[in-house]
């Protein structure tokens, strides 16, 4: 593939060294899309991996000039195509930007670079006796940056919030390349529009993200304890999950992990998971002391008469790992069996059991597998989709499945996207669920933070 | 005074119905402005006293046409000016849309109307064991719809988390009369951009709000517990401040409540508070149980150890309701006294002492009573300068005061307002605050979204 030859690229490497402009055709093939099968993408012009704000800067008043469009990438590791390059742009990775900045222990806030790994976040701040909650599944290899541009949520979500809750400041570049840092450093405060909200979750469209302060919490003074059981069917399981919502018990984890994945993973991990069970549901509960013990006795009972069986309970850290290892191992052990369209729907938790019930029948009905793991306690479903490599008809029975998912967490008050984010995957749902003129809307404060277009076009909206 | 000749209300009047439209003078005087002493305001054209999102839609579609502009207002407790009218503006109260539409206890959310009092919220969802958090000091006076145009805090939001936090769903009319629905009723969703972020807190300007669907949170599974402690001096019960974050406790409320406050206080109510001290600090822990317990411990030892004498412990509702009723009579006590300047600077936690200090350096500097009432545990303090009735000159020494009570936050890493919102009163100090490129977004943003800036002008940024 030749360079298009009305783009100089020389301006731009002067700008920012040639060593961080990258035109070989292996590098741009890997960095021209994210983890979603199946989006839409292009081979970007070049790829720039940024070292420094200035970096960034530079690459963004190029592009002002040149009307080149920019698409911010993280890890890669998105799950709805919000990095996927389109023609004849440049892709600029965050991802050497690692630097932990300063944990401050007393305010109980770090600073961090867009491409620190989310698990390195957690561990280092863990050294000081501090939390950083928002967990995605993606932890150990997805980026703080990545996790601001989708608001990325997690399994402790369900009690402790998603990352949008524990972004205090931003510095972002504009799309003219100026720098400003938006929110601040106290606990508290309302001085002007809520801008760092804003650019958490809009995907790379409105600036890049160049450090991130966060919000911690004190790493002492939670007990976990898991509790775990088996039900003989997913739907049963969403009724434990209802009926746990209902008691008013906030778990600070609440997870399915249905037959498909629990086969999954003991096929490729041989952990000796009871091979006759149907659907796992894991709880986490932290409260301290005996207040946590009773919530735990008070989830166990919920479990039985939802028809849970071989209901167990683990205090111990090494335990609870591993009740959680087949929830965390699901997803790449079903990426094993074959190209995977993973569903987000986030559906009113007293939904899930109906919503669950619709999937089966959408698989069913479609003759498609549809492995499903859950942050069921905030109804936030993951319908996977898997297809056999090469078959094109198997992948229109897919695709579907998936506008019908997106149809049902619809007419169930869902919404298309719990955490993922809406990158190409989740447009047309998104304009159902948002309607006309909330699009508008969009569209408008698209035009004012980024009137020529250049950030990340055609994705979020 | 005469309405303005060139406007024609008797179109606004067959949209929305005669009886909705105000053009008496004294309630047109009483709508005037807010309850931000000294900040500037005008009489408005007339009031329209709003009965549904219909008469929203009408009285913005005759504003659009017209270029009249529209000043939203709630139940006028704001003290920054908010809500005070411009020339030749209409202000639309929304006071009388106070309706609790829908509590789901399932799912814990509740819709309401913008004008249901916050108090009221809280004890129709207590009825059915649902807790809605934000608790500003106002709560018994102040409406969802105000709460939300400038995010209020309150007293436990040091734990909590402020309006924002709860706020899930909007129904907004736009500056052109549209109506929108924005945000979801699910836990989690991520589709499209935190447009619901971004009018919270934006004091009206983007667009007027005629429900509101917040989170709720279980009412049970917490302990209460007060720990009281009077110190020697502001700066003393400012070191406890600082050491209760140090130490890694999330108190549920951390508050101060000055000398001056408590005098103001005593005489007025004669509660018989103890007259040779000098400030209170007031805890409360939440935890459950023993581990709840052994924090009101570490809590009464750094109290202690930071000079505190007569620390008292309260679990019983009654007692520590009792506890906390100097907190709460601070303002309207102080109000006797004369004109009230309210500030609400927030420091980060550990400048708290330091801002203290300065604060009574201010005070002696320019032989002005500045008494304070602070949210301590998360910084943000209220230093509220009293000046008697009609003295100019300590009317301008007052002035002169709150501009280097600004100034001094900004020094130590603060923010001009906490949760107050800018109004009016805080524009000198935000510019500063923000720099020149965020303020050109914020226009940006209400440019794009309001574009014949019909929506509250000159405020909030």
């Amino acid at each position: 593939m030749t360079i298009a030859s009305d783009v100089d690229l020389s301006a731009l490497e002067a700008a920012v060294g040639a060593e961080r402009v990258h035109r070989d055709s292996e590098i741009r093939a890997r960095h021209s899309h994210d983890d979603a099968e199946w989006a839409p993408y292009e081979v970007p012009l070049a790829v720039v991996t940024a070292g420094s704000t200035e970096d960034v800067a530079a690459t963004l008043r190029w592009a002002d000039a040149t009307g080149v469009r920019v698409v911010p990438r993280g890890a890669g590791t998105g799950l709805s195509g919000g990095a996927n390059a389109v023609a004849g742009s440049i892709v600029l990775s965050l991802a050497e930007m690692d630097a932990v900045l300063e944990v401050d222990v007393d305010e109980r806030y770090a600073v961090v670079q867009p491409g620190v790994v989310n698990d390195v976040l957690r561990s280092t701040v863990a050294q000081h006796g501090l939390w950083y909650p928002p967990d995605p599944a993606s932890s150990a290899i997805s980026t703080i940056g990545g996790n601001v541009a989708t608001n990325a949520g997690g399994i402790c979500c369900v009690k402790y919030g998603v990352t949008r809750d524990y972004v205090l400041g931003l510095t972002v570049v504009l799309a003219d390349g100026s720098v400003v840092e938006l929110g601040r450093r106290t606990a508290k405060g309302v001085a002007g529009y809520d801008l760092v909200g804003l650019m958490v979750g809009s995907e790379g469209t409105l600036g890049v993200v160049t450090s991130v302060t966060v919000k911690l919490l004190p790493l002492a003074g939670r007990d976990e304890r898991a509790v775990i059981g088996y039900f003989p069917s997913l739907v049963a399981a969403g009724d434990a999950v209802a009926a746990v919502s209902r008691a008013g018990i906030l778990p600070a984890a609440l997870e399915i992990v249905d037959r498909t994945c629990l086969r999954a993973v003991d096929e490729w991990q041989h952990l000796g998971l009871p091979s006759d069970v149907d659907t796992l549901l894991l709880a986490r509960i932290d409260e301290p002391g005996a207040a946590g013990d009773a919530l735990a006795d008070q989830v166990e009972a919920l479990f039985a008469a939802a028809g849970g069986t071989d209901v167990e309970r683990a205090t111990d850290p090494a335990d609870i790992d591993r009740l959680f290892t087949a929830r965390r191992l699901a997803y790449p052990a079903l990426e094993r069996l074959g190209p995977v369209l993973t569903e987000d729907v986030c559906v009113p938790r007293g939904a899930v059991p109906e919503m669950l019930r619709r999937i089966q029948a959408t698989a069913a009905a479609n003759d498609v597998t549809i492995a499903n793991i859950a942050h069921a306690g905030d109804g936030n479903l993951h319908p996977l989709i898997i297809a056999p490599e090469d078959d094109h008809a198997a992948k229109t029975r897919a695709k579907t499945a998936f506008d019908q998912i997106v149809a049902d967490s619809l007419a169930l008050g869902g919404t298309v996207t719990g955490e993922h984010g809406v990158g190409l995957l989740k447009l047309p749902g998104l304009r159902e669920e948002l309607g006309e003129r909330v699009v508008a809307m969009h569209r408008a404060v698209k035009d004012a933070l980024d009137p020529k277009g250049t950030l990340n076009p055609g994705k979020a909206f």
